[in-house]
């Protein structure tokens, strides 16, 4: 308990936004305020919620409470704490930089904005001396940016892997659960309102590309941004790859990958990957997220659970609004050292295994050309398998480590060979780059 | 950052006790100072190293750092942060106690000392305003703890599971993946140095009720002893328990279960378990740690690690050191609400699904002797399977949800028919309490 004779002295709070989220959070806060006091020993008084259409009907929130004025609430005296859910770039900007300048610790949600500009909010906070926290913005109800920001404050992080996208997630299990194509999944899931109607955001890797640029950023302790982040979808995952990985002993999952290259570089990305199946993230099935770290020191941690859903990203919510409001009472906040702008390696640069499939006709020489194009680039083979599709084989080879440069020149090479009728999947294998499993 | 003007300062550590943890803290802190001040915004001082056996060598530790005197040293006015490291009662629990008294904050990793006298301890640290941090108490380098006190501080927690006891682990693993017996896997583990030569500790459960005893009081906010916690250990699981939970799509595990039961009552216990497949807890194999985690809002999470081992143990205890150090810092401290004393449900009173296996003459009128003891006891049987063994038959059933009382007499009923001449394994299954799946 924070030692201030504050304890009893409720903590008031303004929501902006009343979607999903913010419709779940205030239920939490009107529904059992007592048992939250209780638990957390903090007590929270929902003092208003601010929504774009204040006089559209919402189930579960008294109208005295709602307002439409968003603006007036974050510099309103009587206020302590801002929540921010609205999502999106603007006003959700504005409304944060106006709380945090009237001296109000922020919780926020929203991932586009920390991915576009997290390191000049942070430093507002930082310079108001209030908190801005941020747990619902990765992952969901999985406590994520804590653990990194509080218990590995000392480490020296590695890697950080993660499944972030549910929707994702839960296409490529289908997938390989099922044996179906991508687009009848997806179409699945888009029936049972598990993808939105433009999934763009979703299979184009956009969502999981600013969860990475957040996630490196606290890692590396340095300011990533989503344009910072290479990126690829899952829309060229064929089943046909999955079935491959899988008698090759691996999964296929879209992995948000920050880490350590060379020098001070880091490798940020968002790629459809192998896994193996031994690996802890290999068991993440359906919409369930995890994020999985490399430290020096801790080793290899695993954090999971629901990714996405109104009521568990308002539980985190919920965590970050009971912690800033203990600092609020205590006058601290949590600490928020200022971030140098990452250097970022090029893709080409990176070092990866890889899964490549390709067709070519099936006639003497063939396999002797092909092979000749991966020892022209330095690309070194581990496994091939040739499978037989009448006038045509199927070539299907995991290269032991090497640059991605090479391997696209050596694509490129395949590509121009007269024998080659299709380059197909080309998949980077993550968690055993030595080949050597686990 | 903590706005006081105090950045720079350092914060002055003494640490008590130089084994495989201490020893692995005192070379981290050493080894980059300046690395973990850039990473964390605070800088730790290494003041003084505690040990009983002051004039030993010890590789890393330089011996203008290393005293004998460790009651000296915690109420020494130039520490400001105590990390005790010397487990087990005495005299760990009076140095904390002396340096709580003397307005130093405390990082322990001392499970046995939590376990047995947690709430007085944290009642210490309260009265005297300053933090008592112990996430490397449990599980290692796994963050846990605090998560469990902060992000869900707000959380209603339903259940709190968790492979805690690596050394369990890892021979419950090999026993699975290699059909080993259990002592020939336990003489294994000790020539590997992965069980003690004295393997109670572990192999009994003593290990794991003592995390499980500080998980349930962090989880349900009470104070739960070790004595509380019902323990059973993995000596009696055998090669066919595991292969018929196999073929049944279980694998075993030894758990560590709180769960809040009927009421006011809370059921913390440790006992081997049979885990659905499809479970997350069930892909932690060989010494790896993990909790698993339900909560109304939060729904399941799964925090997964290295729950030993020197290093690894040391990252968390560095966690927490940053943690006290920017809190004193910022003369705040984390909230620590005062704990009632837990209402426990005895073990006969909770109701699970239960394998059993017995061995009988296989003669007619034998089986349903046996059903009949079943029904008399109200245990009702969800899948039996008849496997013949010459004369004798085994008999392997999983029951649906029953009273472990009623299972109990239902065993005690089976022990007194004369065609019964074994009744072997015993396990609860966890997981999937309806017998529905995943």
């Amino acid at each position: 308990m924070v030692r201030t004779g504050n304890e009893g002295q409720p903590v008031r709070v303004a929501v902006l936004g009343a979607g999903n989220v913010g419709g779940a959070l205030v239920r939490l806060l009107l529904d059992d305020p007592e048992g939250i006091a209780e638990r957390s020993g903090v007590r929270l008084e929902l003092l208003a919620v601010a929504v774009s259409d204040p006089a559209r009907e919402r189930p579960g929130i008294p109208t005295a409470l709602v307002t439409g004025d968003a603006k007036a609430l974050v510099t309103d005296p009587g206020v302590d704490v801002v929540v921010e859910l609205i999502g999106g770039i603007d006003p959700a900007r504005e409304l944060i930089e106006a709380a945090l300048a009237a001296g109000k610790p922020v919780v926020t949600g929203n991932k586009a904005l920390l991915a576009a500009h997290g390191a000049a909010l942070a430093a507002a906070a930082a310079e108001a001396g209030v908190d801005l926290l941020y747990e619902a913005a990765v992952a969901g109800a999985i406590p994520i940016i804590r653990p990194l920001r509080e218990s590995l404050a000392g480490e020296k992080v590695r890697r950080v892997m993660g499944i972030v996208n549910g929707t994702t997630n839960y296409i490529l299990t289908t997938m390989a659960e099922e044996g179906l194509p991508y687009d009848e999944v997806l179409a699945e899931a888009q029936r049972l309102g598990l993808a939105e109607k433009d999934p763009t955001a979703d299979v184009d890797g956009h969502d999981a590309a600013a969860k990475a640029a957040i996630l490196a950023g606290l890692a590396f302790r340095c300011d990533v941004v989503d344009g910072d982040v290479y990126r690829e979808g899952i829309a060229r995952v064929t089943p046909l790859d999955i079935a491959f990985a899988d008698r090759l002993g691996y999964v296929v999952k879209l992995l948000a990958v920050a880490e350590r290259a060379g020098g001070e570089e880091l490798s940020v990305r968002v790629h459809p990957a192998m896994v193996p199946k031994t690996h802890p993230l290999a068991s993440v099935r359906g919409s369930f997220n995890a994020v999985f770290i490399e430290g020096d020191s801790a080793g290899e941690l695993m954090l999971y659970g629901r990714g996405a859903g109104g009521v568990p990203t308002a539980s985190a919510v919920l965590g970050d609004l009971i912690d800033a409001a203990h600092n609020l009472l205590a006058g601290s906040a949590a600490p928020a050292p200022a971030r140098a702008r990452a250097r970022l390696q090029p893709i080409d640069e990176i070092r990866s295994a890889y899964y490549l499939s390709i067709e070519v006709a099936d006639r003497p020489g063939v396999l002797a050309a092909v092979a000749t194009v991966f020892g022209d680039h330095g690309v070194s083979i581990r496994s091939m398998e040739q499978q037989g599709l009448g006038d045509e084989a199927r070539l299907v080879f995991l290269t032991h480590l090497a640059r991605e440069g090479d391997v696209r020149a050596t694509l490129a090479g395949l590509e121009a060979l007269p024998a080659v009728d299709l380059v197909g999947g080309v998949l980077r294998v993550v968690g055993d780059e030595d080949g050597a499993g686990r």
